[in-house]
């Protein structure tokens, strides 16, 4: 054992790797724009599959196109230890959000072939396919296939702006793979990703031991006007569906301010106005809003906040005002056994660290409900993340790679 | 003169031309969806124009697709009355905005070729393309065009949603005309046209007399935050661009009800945020707001404490807030001697009325920098326009129509 506690990756590789991907989808702004299943996207798996396959793991594809690269163990009934996230950005993405968490992978599978190291439990790096949603939604589908919460039919029926499906999107980059993979061959899950907001940066802090996922309700809310000529309908008269809008998004945002002190966030993040079109009041609204807290308990409170306040947005824009369709997820803790193996590895390198809750989604809450789960985060420039901007330097992961290696290592051997 | 004071139009052949025009483009909700220049303004535009040389009429066309149907006049020299609308609609509109005014136009001279009159000026019902806006921007661009006050080339390299300019869809439809047809030909223009506002069906008034325009400021709004994680960026280190837009949105509001005793409007009717995603706090918001009163110089009070709240909505916001383009229109007078042959018409005819103001834009404004200009309202249900329901009666039209009829008699005789 005490050999393999001084194992440590080799960051300039890693490095290296990171900025060969940052090459594929480059934005001109320095960010990349990866959307998944897309030719760039497609380009990006070739060649993380070439990369895996040349560092001897064998390649698997599922129905949605997760890719797991499986490097054996000794034990020939073990099951894989899976490490990785996802190579797939937003349409303004960063070079580092999900990409460092599957690299990462790949760079343990190397370090184990260079000190020749033999696991008992396999382990397989693994990219899940459009965890972002900025071509498909819902967003992590690809592990939401993987636990069997979504069929394969219903993922790969969904269709982006051009209605392309998200099956012919597979296939038209040849990523619809035929192997069966799901939580009964799997072992458990280390996900490495940026912290994408600003503590661990702003506090010096090296690795955040994410210990669980904030809770989160979102919703759709559909205000109804009347349209009419904006010239002569007098004021009184008026049901315009981007007043009634505009009184939602403040009393939303207001909700996120009343709780922000514990780490409350309130959103919106999508409006999209009808007609909307010169000389028409429009007369319908769909908008997309979030409320997020580290309290499951808390964040209903925040929702019912919300409900409550419907009739007096109402009153105020004389527009209807419903809540058409809601989802929730996080608000769970993370394995105690995978958390505690972390826990472990920080300390043995010594770095500095701090639990932590995930305050965004990942696969990684999907996969937590049906395998042994953990997060590891590094630190990013000022916490930004989901912009062209995002950005890390070698420092900044360093600690958190090796604290991936590290507890990779004591699950699988 | 005795003899034409006493003519009237045939009211059940305008009714059965305006549903016919109402068959051309029907939706199901009993509106029409004519869009400029689109297949079905095509099939309008011919059933147009063959009933208008069915009324021995010339069809004369020009560059940009204005339509003008002349019946001659006995004086060789004589410049034409012309008297019209638009048969363009928007995507949801009624089946009388703009189409009455061009169908009874047509009727007019039906009724002249029924009693068998001659005028001394020729008169030219006219048809202006594009005055809704709805595909193309800008509205009203025919009579733009007509006046000079926009090019040719300028008009038809606009392009609607799909990329298509104006020109392509001018030829699509076989209406991209050779005759020159400008102010210099011209003498006069009558336009009919529904109230598009509730004044005249509230107060059971038959004729409305349009004495000018409401002033209008027209304003595009560019609201920049910065992208990020919906999840984790903190509520005070967010710059949300929706919620930027929402004050924005509320502070238009605001400026119109502070002056809607004397029938001052304010709207945000177009909204566009980017990204528009899940999980991202949107970076971008650009928004169409316009500012509407009788008096110029309360519109610009209005302009400037808009301008003047920018600071305080930055400042709420955390967001960038700026206009990037503005527009005025309207703001005139009518020309005194043609709204006196409207006056003398009500009169005669003993029809209710009231003088008024535009509210909406119509080429009217254009035309009325060239040439003198009258309009002339009649009630329309509820006040409701650019809108499926939209409405009118018979009955309601019947005194506007033959108003219409005596006054351009009057002028071309």
């Amino acid at each position: 054992m005490a050999r393999h506690e001084n194992v440590r990756v080799d960051m300039a590789r890693l490095w290296s790797t990171l900025m060969r991907s940052a090459e594929i989808g480059a934005t001109p702004r320095g960010g990349l724009r990866r959307l998944a299943l897309s030719e760039e996207d497609g380009q990006m798996r070739r060649q993380f599959g070439a990369w895996c396959e040349a560092a001897g793991c064998t390649l698997h594809v599922d129905a949605i196109g997760n890719m797991m690269a499986l490097r054996p163990g000794t034990d020939p009934d073990g099951k894989a230890v899976l490490v990785g996230s996802h190579l797939d950005t937003q349409i303004k993405g960063g070079r580092f959000d999900g990409v460092l968490g599957v690299l990462a992978g790949l760079e343990l599978i190397r370090t184990l072939n260079d000190h020749d190291i033999q696991t008992r439990l396999p382990i397989a790096v693994v990219n899940w396919t459009n965890e972002e949603g900025a071509r498909f939604e819902p967003p992590m589908i690809g592990s939401a296939v993987f636990t069997g919460e979504k069929s394969v039919d219903f993922a790969c029926s969904r269709t982006d702006r051009d209605g392309i499906t998200l099956g012919a999107a597979l296939d038209a980059i040849g990523f619809r793979g035929g192997d069966t993979i799901g939580p009964a061959q799997c072992d458990s899950l280390f996900e490495l990703h940026i912290e994408q907001g600003p503590r661990l940066d702003a506090e010096k802090i090296q690795v955040g031991i994410v210990t669980g996922a904030f809770a989160v309700r979102g919703f759709i809310v559909e205000v109804t006007g009347e349209t009419g000529h904006v010239g002569p309908t007098p004021m009184p008269a008026r049901r315009n569906a981007l007043v009634g809008a505009a009184h939602v998004t403040l009393a939303v945002e207001d909700i996120g301010w009343s709780r922000h002190e514990t780490g409350g966030k309130s959103t919106t993040m999508r409006l999209k106005a009808e007609p909307n079109l010169l000389g028409i009041l429009p007369d319908r609204v769909e908008m997309t809003c979030d409320l997020r807290h580290a309290r499951e308990d808390v964040v209903a409170q925040m929702m019912d906040a919300f409900v409550q306040r419907i009739p007096d947005l109402e009153a105020r824009s004389r527009c209807r005002i419903a809540i058409r369709e809601s989802w929730s997820y996080g608000g769970m803790q993370f394995d105690a056994g995978c958390i505690g193996l972390v826990r472990a590895a920080v300390d043995r390198l010594g770095a500095s660290h701090t639990d932590l809750l995930t305050e965004a989604g990942h696969d990684a809450m999907h996969v937590a409900r049906h395998l042994p789960t953990a997060m590891i985060f590094t630190p990013c420039e000022d916490g930004l993340s989901h912009n062209e901007a995002e950005n890390v330097t070698l420092a900044d992961i360093e600690p958190g790679v090796n604290v991936l290696l590290q507890a990779v290592l004591a699950r699988a051997l």
